[in-house]
């Protein structure tokens, strides 16, 4: 058996994860087979699942990763610049459709739902740390239970990635997010 | 062959409805085979498609009657109602999580797409008269364009569905719902 180095074996899982995205993106979680997933990533599947154990992991991993790239914005300019990125760019978001497809999984596969919820939870606090460093800068509104604007900006992330991931016209949700960022400012009575 | 009353075929027509809805509740649309189809409604496939065409035809009319369900409730009390209700009764709406499903089959079958609108354009208008009222009332915010309010409550309304759909603790998101009442209503500067 060759010996592959570990530069190659991180390049092989970094192209499958990538193939695997796009592949999910088109055909959805169900719909992305692993005939498919190996047409996607030019592996076999083998090589797929070499490195991952089975299509969920695979797919979980992938909802890490952009949990991750999320939580970087989140932490420099919050939650609703993750939203206006979505709308400047919908294409780069073509995977989050996937999220809406899973939610059905979430609600009657507790081990998924698990899992799904430790890989996201760097999201989480990303935003729940952003939101208490904007209270305690005195810019965010203080009659409302920070928990409560969490679930509430939460909320409006999974309504504009279905919005978006519906096709609709993106530019006209730009002052739909003016008025979110206005309804979680301080207010100056 | 036999004649069948005409209120013996509503009564089947209803009965197929309302299996089909279980059925697409519980597997998606996409899950949801012609056997599924015949199981859930105790019909065989000749009986299911003398009714409806075929099952893209079958699921849109489902989605029609929900559309003009929640459109009674919006023209009577508001959209922000519909989603308190949503939280009330979330086993009433597990239908819902398939209007999540259909977004990559908005964006990418324009023809599904046009029948989906059609059939929820009823829901779409009442929406539109609601915040009309509301804005000739004076209880509206009038800084804000009413197309941006209706985007802004429709957005809530898909995010609100996922997080339904997902399973959340639906109690937690009744105080989110009073923050997105007073982020549309008039200001009193």
């Amino acid at each position: 058996m060759p010996r592959v180095s570990s530069a190659a074996l991180n390049e092989r899982r970094h192209e499958i994860l990538e193939g695997a995205r796009r592949c999910f993106a088109e055909h959805g979680y169900e719909g992305a087979t692993v005939r498919l997933l190996e047409e996607a990533t030019g592996k076999s599947r083998g090589a797929i699942f070499h490195h991952f154990t089975d299509k969920e992991s695979l797919f979980l991993e992938i909802g890490r990763e952009d949990a991750l790239r999320m939580a970087e914005t989140v932490a420099e300019e919050g939650l609703v610049q993750v939203m206006r990125d979505m709308l400047a760019n919908p294409e780069r978001f073509d995977w989050l459709s996937t999220r809406l497809e899973i939610t059905r999984l979430l609600r009657t596969d507790a081990a998924f739902r698990d899992r799904w919820q430790q890989q996201q939870a760097v999201l989480d606090d990303a935003i729940r740390r952003r939101l208490q460093a904007n209270a305690d800068a005195g810019t965010m509104r203080t009659d409302v239970d920070p928990e409560v604007l969490y679930l509430y900006l939460e909320t409006m992330f999974d309504g504009l990635t279905a919005k978006v991931a519906s096709g609709v016209d993106s530019s006209a949700f730009s002052p739909v997010l003016d008025l979110v960022e206005d309804s979680v400012r301080r207010r100056d009575t």
